[in-house]
């Protein structure tokens, strides 16, 4: 198991806490110098709130726990392609890298509905897609057809 | 003064508190059934968090006050245009007018960089600019000429 894939896993059992809470199953973990420093999973539902993305859950805890707004040197491990809010909140605190692992059709803004790291903002992550993406998308397969069920 | 410039001018009050608090000013009021049911001001710098812009506030307080994801049919005051962040919770949230004073070619996202609303994502607000963007110019230039001073 690569590095990669270690911390992509430790995003997937983020977003199976999301599932068991009924909520769409997203995770992220934030790593920093080879050490997770947060993590998060989507509670919009649970908190009836909109901005609860697994992201910004883990960027919030990444900012806590540094005292810093600027996240240089952090990556962000998230299991779906981050929305516009996500892509933003990324560009905005300044992440090194993110690494996704399935794409999303419906609100992906990081190649899906438009690649945001693409735009002339003040800052472009580098960005890696594809790691665990078959368990990624699974965890959400998995999530809707019990709900249909 | 109109409805409109009256609660714009509630956002430039935000605004304001920012300056005081040495943050660059931007404030924002969501309004729901003709009442303020939320407010806020950025404080990026004072809580170290890359998050806490002004709209982000103001949604989330918004989402507490009617304890729903859902913003329909409340509108969101802005001094400033939002962010890619700030548009995707503005997305997110299904908030159902945005209305923002003057324009932000450095990050703004509703027309300056681009104009995410454009795009085929799930909820289109609509958008009125330029209310008050003497007033909501000039808190901004104020405070960046201070700071050269």
């Amino acid at each position: 198991m690569t590095e990669e894939q270690k911390y992509m896993s430790l995003a997937i059992d983020q977003a199976k806490i999301a599932a068991s809470l009924n909520e769409v199953p997203v995770g992220a973990v934030v790593v920093y110098n080879g050490k997770i420093i947060s993590g998060g999973y989507n509670k919009r539902e649970k908190l009836k709130n909109s901005l609860y993305h697994a992201e910004i859950e883990a960027i919030n805890g990444a900012c806590k726990y540094l005292n810093e707004w600027r996240l240089i040197d952090c990556h962000l491990y998230v299991t779906l392609e981050p929305c516009a809010m996500c892509a933003g909140a990324i560009i905005n605190s300044r992440i090194s890298k993110l690494i996704y692992g399935t794409s999303d059709p419906k609100a992906g803004s990081c190649g899906s509905i438009i690649n945001l790291f693409d735009l002339p903002y003040n800052h472009k992550p580098e960005v890696i897609y594809g790691i665990m993406q078959k368990e990624c998308a699974f965890v959400l397969k998995d999530f809707f057809s019990g709900l249909r069920k």
